[in-house]
């Protein structure tokens, strides 16, 4: 049997950061737990950032994912929102990384392809197939969702990167 | 005689990050130390956010700074540069948040103000006024000068920022 890899998958965001981890057999998923970051919106936002990862730092120590997978949000609303958004998602790259762990990107409609079939899902969709692919999950709102929507499509992905050497 | 406060100013950048460690008391400055982080370009993005996130560790446990204060980059050149920026800047952010400092931020155009007298002075400039202030510097490269200004506009607006009760 192969061994179970745990996988936290993760939709950056400063004010609402999705996680979600499961456990991958082969390819059979189960879910293990997820939740969404609340950072503090006020003050600086060094300290807002600061709050963002020792909250993903928790989830990390307790759980203790194996992988990480990130969303590559899609920018599309001016470069003050992208720098922004490239803020938090840098915090959410950078603490799983500092531990150890692999940390892979995906682009959204990959993440929508993979759980839904189409990339152009939208969100209520996501969260049925999440719930349909992992009957036990106790989905907490659209960004725990999406989060395990990432774990999700790592775990789909990942024996072919394994296979490809890009995995250890 | 007031203590000396140590002061590290930082220009982030996922390629080159500039630093620059100056003491302040009252008004008299002094150079410590600067230079520039240089993560891998290669790899994975959580990979080299690692490497920018250790390196400024390893400074920052090294010289022992106060007070942070990062640039606040001006961002024209589209939302996928901006998203890249603000991953590396979300990292200089952090690091020094979670170690307890005061991180404060400074637009690029009040940093030159507060340091050539202009909102508009080029690099060069600001690196000549950085040499003038600072005349036992040892200054490495354009992004090191840099940092070293943004490190003199905390030091100049603290005070005034401690006495508005924004500082402790």
């Amino acid at each position: 049997m192969t061994r179970a890899v745990r996988i936290i998958g993760i939709d950056p965001g400063l004010r609402r950061c999705g996680w979600g981890i499961i456990e991958a057999v082969d390819n059979r998923l189960s879910f293990v737990a997820g939740g969404t970051l609340t950072p503090p919106t006020e003050g600086a936002l060094a300290d807002r950032l600061a709050a963002l990862a020792e909250g993903l730092g928790e989830v990390l120590d307790l759980h203790r994912p194996d992988e990480a997978a990130v969303e590559e949000t899609f920018v599309n609303s001016g470069p003050r929102s992208a720098l922004i958004l490239g803020q938090a998602r840098g915090v959410t790259l950078v603490v799983p990384a500092l531990r150890g762990l692999v940390v892979a990107e995906y682009a959204t409609n990959l993440v929508k392809k993979s759980v839904v079939g189409t990339g152009h899902a939208d969100k209520n969709q996501v969260g049925l197939m999440v719930k349909t692919l992992l009957p036990s999950a106790v989905v907490k709102g659209a960004d725990a969702a999406d989060a395990l929507a990432v774990a999700i499509c790592h775990a789909h992905h990942r024996v072919s990167a394994r296979r490809m050497g890009a995995l250890a």
